[in-house]
């Protein structure tokens, strides 16, 4: 059984460790990793660097994480337990009915589902409109750094949202909203040919460790339910699925045969098992799918496509749309979140911010709206495939047609040219997008249009998209985000390669590079950089000049004023930067 | 010996082939790369590809390529051959000199050395300035597919260069400035731990494979004559270097011992050899120095530190600055560029935009000014590390402050805290400052900081970089640019899989990520995606809408009028995307 916990994590490096900040009146704790720091070459003490955490408390598979929100839910006393839907053995597939099992089965606790009681909404948007701080609220707020009004406040207006299904306690709360960090999505999903369930929750995990807010469970085919309840008991992020896809696999696959019934019957099964959000393409509307005809590359998206396809197939409004109002009762009965599908978003650049993008786009704001009426939380779903000058559109129409509602969009990648380096041409477009107002990125792998990513893939793609989120938030300003750049680039200007190493967004390769040139142990302490060699360094010259004139802007000023007296004293002291050290390779400089 | 020839590159894929734009009247040709198509599925044939190719015509490494531009030099009759400075054998460093001889000797013709004939300039800026159209001016028009006389004015004008030293008869005509395509520079350099000679040519010629548009060559220690003038033989680049690496070996490492006149002696050899543009740190003042005091990363370009310490140690100006005039003669004479260097660019996002880098820029442009009197080319070096939201500001400063002559920068990188991955962090910045004017992008890699990048790393570089300039290309209206995204998005759309790979930047890699979860050659023609798998492709559906509403604005509103008779047509047709194949493997969508 592949098991990943905090303490055998891929992050776990020498200076890292695992610690929460902890909110003893309300009896909240909040993880986040703990980097240790050793002392500047002067004395002075760098103080522990403490980062966002996104891993969870790690667990074994089989038996799931303890249900951290159990209690406040149940506090709330707007919850009941129900003659609820359950789980049918056709929910795992024909392969499941055959055998009358599915391949694994789920051994650990069995809870009862819980929904509202009759008459209440239990969505944290309508706690936030009735003035109520909940748990989760405070939760949120001191992992964010920030008052709790401005959680409360933001959600409230549909800002923002914190995606927490009441029958998935397991999961520790986040909030996606351009007021708060920029968040990123790994998917997931289920392959018959290579993968067991438990292999999934591992690559949940794994997404996980390496900094993933959200895990989209994309999984199709056979043990799908199965597979989905191993991942969310699993699951210290929220999940999302796509339910139309499990809705096409109880048809046969056949879209046509698609019905609302079936798929109101797939919400209900996944609510009632803890999907914290739901991609609805309720926006494919039947005279919008004309639109796409003569686009270079169509409908790329799969829910997109499989509604055009039922609407034109019967020549009927799309049963999503007409059944809108239905499902924003059943979301307010679980917390479950809507993630607005882009089901007409471009697949190349050429078809990118055309009319039928954007047709889509006015009713995912009329759509926007109307969940607001029943205080379901909304995010919307961005592109794509976007050209970098026509980016900003995007996210500016979006925040200005949906009243602020969180923009989640993939990538969008810039250009077409590069399939296998996909992770990186959407990343551009990803910095761009956050940096005007994006809340969480979808993150995309290498192996994007021609593959199913591997465990090597998903780390790319996470931390690709980690680079992207982060250097949004610094070009917002987003306070304090840019501490972590100050103290990395301290640590190298100073030499303290385990820092510069540990602060990294992958402690380990970054280690692993920096060995492949200077393997000896002494190279970690040594003053110089593996680029220019004990010869020469450009930082340990840039010391020696700090040396000479101090650290304010007095001190520069009689420093300048002393500068020939100075230099003589420079040269006196050495004037050089050659620390002959016999036992080191000779390296050379590269720029 | 390691010879990659055009023959077995590695983008010599079963589409590509070598070919030539020619221009009989004046008897130019310029290597293209025709990527033939296959026919849409409609039987419509599409037209083979052609694109920018930087490989040139491939080389015995021993041997080097033939002199395509000497006959262009001699028929202008300005040139002469000279009792000229030659090789040393000290230029070679203590061990040839005990040895006698460099470790591994040119084999190829010995061509004396050029220079202008008394009172003549040889820079493509002077001739451009008295209205004569080079060959060279030709070739590259040819090349980026524009109008002679925009080259030649832009020339004129100081806002393009062409580097092509005299003495590097050997490389194919390209053009730096902004009106044109974006350029990329791949940085390679000796390492006596690793490398030999021969190994080096063989990264310069791996790096022209993926694209580079020039190489600089920052060896430092043995060899390092011997090293370029191997390189410069055997490139059909533009070779650039950073002169105070090679003068700062002569004086055995130790800066302070550093003279104009032993800088000025490098300089004339490596004109002699034929570099054809030169790194020169003229910008870094002696009163500059202290604004760095207070950074967080202080001064991080080597050459920039390199200056800084022997202003400081000997209380003087700049000896680059105060020999600048001297400079500009030697270069006009050679038809060297300058690449001013900036010696105190931010290394760190808490340094960007700060008082050091901006008052080294405005000397950066006096610089400009002074080397345009004497016809001389420039382009302007840039950062560095800036956050996303400070880099347009420096490429628009630039060039307002330099009166429009080409920016060439490195990355900038837009955070700090990824090390191992600041190719992708670095190419965030690129595309995003080459929207805005720069005009070539030095590479990096994933080795940034951590040490010395082998070939993978060198590959990885120049793709992520080429990426970045392409991007930067469509997001400035390029005429052209996007072409190539289209018909790569028109391959994908109608499944001509092996279309979809050889139009891509990395055919191999896109093939062979392709291959990983359907590996069976059928599947390279199939007409589904290996994301949805045969059970459902959204791509197929979308063309069967295609299929209903036609191609132009007319079909479509008459497809919208009959769509209810078109729904029926549409089931009866089958309706449906279902295309069973038992024999395929069953993969499931990840998105």
């Amino acid at each position: 059984m592949t098991h990943i916990s905090a303490q055998n994590s891929p992050l776990n490096y020498s200076t890292h460790s695992a610690e929460y900040l902890v909110d003893e009146e309300h009896d909240i704790r909040v993880p986040v990793t703990r980097i240790s720091q050793d002392d500047s070459p002067d004395g002075t003490a760098n103080e522990p660097f403490t980062t966002y955490r996104t891993t969870g408390p790690g667990s074994d598979p089989t038996r799931g994480l303890p249900p951290l929100r159990a209690e406040w839910i149940q506090a709330r006393q707007d919850v009941e337990t129900y003659q609820a839907r359950g789980r049918k053995l056709e929910d795992d597939g024909p392969k499941a009915l055959r055998r009358g099992t599915a391949s694994q089965e789920w051994q650990g606790e069995d809870r009862p589902p819980l929904r509202a009681r009759p008459g209440k909404r239990v969505t944290q948007m309508h706690y936030a409109r009735q003035g109520v701080i909940t748990p989760e609220m405070r939760f949120v707020a001191l992992r964010e750094g920030v008052n709790v009004e401005l959680v409360r406040s933001e959600l409230a207006a549909g800002r923002a949202i914190i995606p927490n299904n009441i029958n998935h306690p397991e999961s520790e709360p986040m909030i996606i909203g351009r007021a708060f960090s920029v968040k990123v999505n790994a998917n997931i999903g289920n392959s018959a040919v290579t993968s067991s369930i438990a292999e999934e929750v591992s690559k949940m995990q794994w997404a996980t460790q390496w900094g993933a807010d959200t895990v989209m469970d994309l999984s199709t085919g056979d043990d799908i339910h199965t597979t989905r309840e191993w991942i969310l008991r699993n699951s210290p992020v929220p999940i999302g699925t796509v339910p139309i896809y499990q809705a096409l696999e109880k048809v046969g696959g056949d879209h046509q045969a698609l019905t609302w019934e079936i798929f109101r019957d797939t919400v209900i099964e996944q609510c009632e098992q803890g999907v914290d959000y739901m991609t609805i393409h309720a926006g494919v509307l039947l005279r919008y799918v004309p639109l796409t005809a003569e686009r270079v590359t169509g409908i790329v998206s799969r829910g997109g496509s499989i509604m055009a396809g039922w609407c034109l197939g019967h020549h009927k409004e799309s049963f999503l749309y007409e059944h809108y109002d239905e499902l924003c009762e059943i979301f307010a009965q679980y917390d479950v979140a809507f993630s607005l599908g882009d089901g007409l978003r471009p697949g190349s650049l050429a078809d990118a911010n055309d009319a039928a993008q954007f047709a889509e786009l006015d009713t995912l704001a009329e759509l926007t709206q109307r969940a607001w009426e029943y205080d379901v939380q909304v995010m919307v779903e961005g592109p794509g495939h976007i050209p970098l000058h026509l980016v900003r559109e995007n996210v500016e129409k979006q925040q200005e047609l949906c009243h602020g509602a969180p923009f989640y969009t993939l990538g969008p990648l810039v250009t077409d040219i590069a399939p296998g380096y996909d992770h990186i041409t959407s990343a551009i477009g990803a910095t761009e997008i956050a940096r005007y107002g994006t809340a969480m990125l979808c993150y995309v792998t290498p192996k994007e249009h021609l593959g199913l990513p591997n465990r090597d893939d998903v780390k790319t793609g996470v931390i690709t998209y980690k680079i992207a989120a982060h250097a949004a938030d610094v070009a917002k300003g987003h306070p304090g985000a840019r501490d972590r750049d100050d103290a990395l680039s301290k640590a190298r200007f100073e030499f303290r390669w385990r820092d510069q190493f540990g602060l990294s967004l992958d402690p380990q390769t970054a280690e692993e590079f920096h060995d492949e040139t200077l393997p000896a142990e002494p190279a970690k302490t040594a003053h110089f950089c593996s680029m220019c060699g004990p010869k020469f360094c450009s930082m340990r010259i840039s010391q020696d000049i700090r040396n000479e004139f101090g650290d304010s802007d007095e001190q520069a000023r009689i420093a300048q004023e002393g500068m020939a007296a100075k230099s003589r004293e420079f040269r006196e002291a050495g004037g050089t930067v050659y620390l002959p050290d016999p036992s080191m390779p000779t390296v050379r400089a590269t720029k």
